[in-house]
């Protein structure tokens, strides 16, 4: 071979590596959402990250196809697209056997999606996205239902309503008030951009911006309660008191909430985190009735929501939520020499179908050393095996954290342990 | 919006879509792999499956890496590659935290890696790769566990040592036959290559091929045990020794065992279905204690091997040992008429505080159509939730498989499902 310069170490730009701490702390958190999800009836389904270009053409906002997204032709002459979002997938997979399938569908999934932007907080190339959908219900039950899972996901880490706050609005109320307000269809869309900037605009900025587009402003219009949007005003507010008698008490009323993709059709709602250090949009989602049809099928209601892995992680640390996660082995057995090793793998071996998870010592270090290997390891149990304990059956355990040791024959070994492993939680 | 084609409903060509139930076995069969192998001490890893190209250009097959793989440029000129295996992405990060791991590093990983290739029976552009590595252990007893861990992994659904086989080779074998026959390092790459290919050749196709390159075939020093490879032979068998006496009974020598790659260095070993059906290569590994050191860090010993999931399932299903795996919510709550659907819901709330997973009838079917519905979806047990069973908290639950109905009070249903599934398994 010839000699070549090292390689650089780091991931690609923008990507991260999860050593076994920080996926065993992913890994918890959507452990807790998983089971979460089952409580609700919710099942997981999943699928490729490759996907084919065209089905992000059909009703994502345009700037994320044209200049988010890793596109490319594949040696075929197909164009390929790494997901920047699950939604079309899921529709494209519920359209590909619509007849067979039994609605409602309560799915979720944990992809991971990317999109080709510059690397900043909470905004990597590549991150995971919790996405939870109710398929094929079309009255406000699936809404309250869906909005109901957003909180409680987050209560299942312990987070408390005063936490976080939940801002729902419809784009039906939307589109009402455009057209009331004499918006033709691609001026509503200009608005409906406009008002999902608002946030970062000024006050003046965004009236001026308005004003270019139409005399009278929607937003205006709702405020008033005109008779154009007192309808789903209404429709609103029901699905508010539904959610408050159902726990979900922080819920509100915002009408400049929009979220960015155009295929939303109804409600739509965004979940905010509300600590000063950390205040800033976590989530959402809405009830996207049309995308099904794009493949050619009738359509078929649907109302969901995707949550990012990182500013999950962040609202979790801010609050200080973020649950305990180990992997580490429970008892780490020692060999005084080398030569013990063939026994000492014989014995964990009976340890393993007793269900005891082992780490068992493959150097030639001395004992005193391997006890401060099992402790950098968080291996909570030390056993040294060598012939006196093969040939007694008799074997000490040391407690690293109290420095406890106890003398127990095999078969005692594995409820001493999970006893310890009680106590301790 | 404009009127459009209806979209191909066909996932990207080579990849698949995993509906909840091809999920749920997915999932089922990668738990009870995650479980066996924390019973070894091994903790999970993951990656971003965009790599940076570089590091597949060291020491992956050359065939791998030009024809075979997704490589892309990303708008900013860096060459991207959708990982086509995970050893060179494990090596890339054990080389950037070389100073703060603590060696040896038990580690495994579920990737999915992806190959450009016509897509057939076993071979898909995307598929799930188990690996299992143990990295900064250069003696045997690394060899030994990791092969012992690749029969673990099967033995953990039930696999019998008659329904595979376990074939072992060494590549310093290989080399000091190749070097004893006078073939330097490029014929000696050629002819393992060659040996790759053997079990597809015609016995004299490969002879006459083997001449081309040496007059001595290197096999046949290794089957006379010609002295100048008598010390590795002398090793393996004492790796074959050891996994017999640690309960691995199907383990075999065969010195035409190479694997693919390039960068092994020493024990490889390749893991067979033995059934007349499905007979075939399933999954295998090796040592490759020259990765790590690509990046520029003193070289670290490492053994490890990759099992594919679609070669996994299909071993599992010819030999019926798939496991059961479902998802199904416990209990359908059906709802008398729409207007009792809130009450179903505060009812299924508190079902889900006891722990029991609770599907919600949201749509007005009839009662009978709501239980056709339960069944259809293989939910167990059925309840009509109306005011009545408000009023009274007395609930009649329906095992839809028996025909039974148990009338009981609230606080009493978790405990009449759990026992109900106990059961039943």
């Amino acid at each position: 071979m010839t000699e070549r310069e090292p390689l650089s170490t780091d991931p690609y730009k923008g990507v991260r590596d999860f050593y076994p701490s920080d996926w065993a702390a992913h890994e918890r958190v959507f452990g807790i959402i998983r089971e979460r999800l089952s409580l609700w009836g919710y099942e997981e389904y999943a699928a490729s990250p490759l996907e084919r270009s065209e089905i992000y053409e059909a009703k994502t906002s345009e700037e994320i196809v044209n200049e988010q997204t890793y596109t490319f032709e594949d040696r075929g002459g197909r164009r390929v697209t790494l997901r920047p979002e699950m939604t079309p997938t899921l529709a494209r997979m519920v359209a590909a056997k619509r007849r067979e399938l039994v609605f409602p569908l309560r799915w979720f999934s944990v992809p991971n999606c990317f999109r080709y932007e510059r690397p900043q907080r909470g905004r990597l190339r590549e991150h995971y996205q919790l996405n939870v959908d109710l398929v094929g219900v079309s009255s406000d039950e699936a809404d309250i239902e869906i909005v109901n899972i957003a909180s409680s996901v987050l209560k299942a880490f312990g987070a408390s309503p005063e936490q976080f706050s939940i801002k729902v609005n419809s784009r039906k109320l939307l589109n009402a008030a455009c057209d009331a307000a004499g918006l033709d269809e691609d001026a509503s869309r200009k608005y409906l951009r406009l008002l999902d900037k608002r946030d970062k605009m000024e006050k003046t900025e965004f009236s001026e911006a308005v004003r270019a587009i139409s005399s009278t402003d929607p937003l205006d219009l709702i405020e008033k309660k005109d008779s154009s949007v007192k309808e789903t005003l209404n429709e609103l507010a029901h699905v508010i008191n539904a959610l408050k008698e159902r726990g979900v008490t922080n819920v509100f009323f915002d009408p400049t909430i929009t979220r960015g993709f155009d295929y939303y059709t109804g409600l739509v709602f965004e979940v905010f985190d509300t600590s000063k250090e950390n205040n800033r949009s976590l989530f959402g989602g809405g009830r996207y009735d049309g995308l099904v049809a794009a493949y050619g099928a009738e359509s078929v209601p649907a109302v969901g929501f995707g949550m990012g892995d990182v500013t999950l992680m962040d609202f979790l640390g801010t609050h200080k939520l973020l649950p305990h996660a180990s992997t580490s082995p429970l008892i780490y057995i020692g060999t005084p020499s080398p030569s013990d090793i063939p026994d000492a793998q014989l014995f964990a071996r009976d340890l393993r179908t007793r269900g005891i998870r082992v780490f068992v010592n493959l150097s030639d270090r001395t004992l005193g050393d391997q006890v401060k290997d099992a402790d950098r390891r968080s291996i909570p149990h030390f056993v040294a095996y060598g012939a006196e304990e093969r040939d007694s059956g008799i074997i000490k355990v040391k407690t690293l954290s109290s420095g406890l040791v106890t003398e127990l024959s095999v078969p005692d070994i594995a409820a001493h342990l999970s006893k310890a492993a009680e106590a301790k939680s």
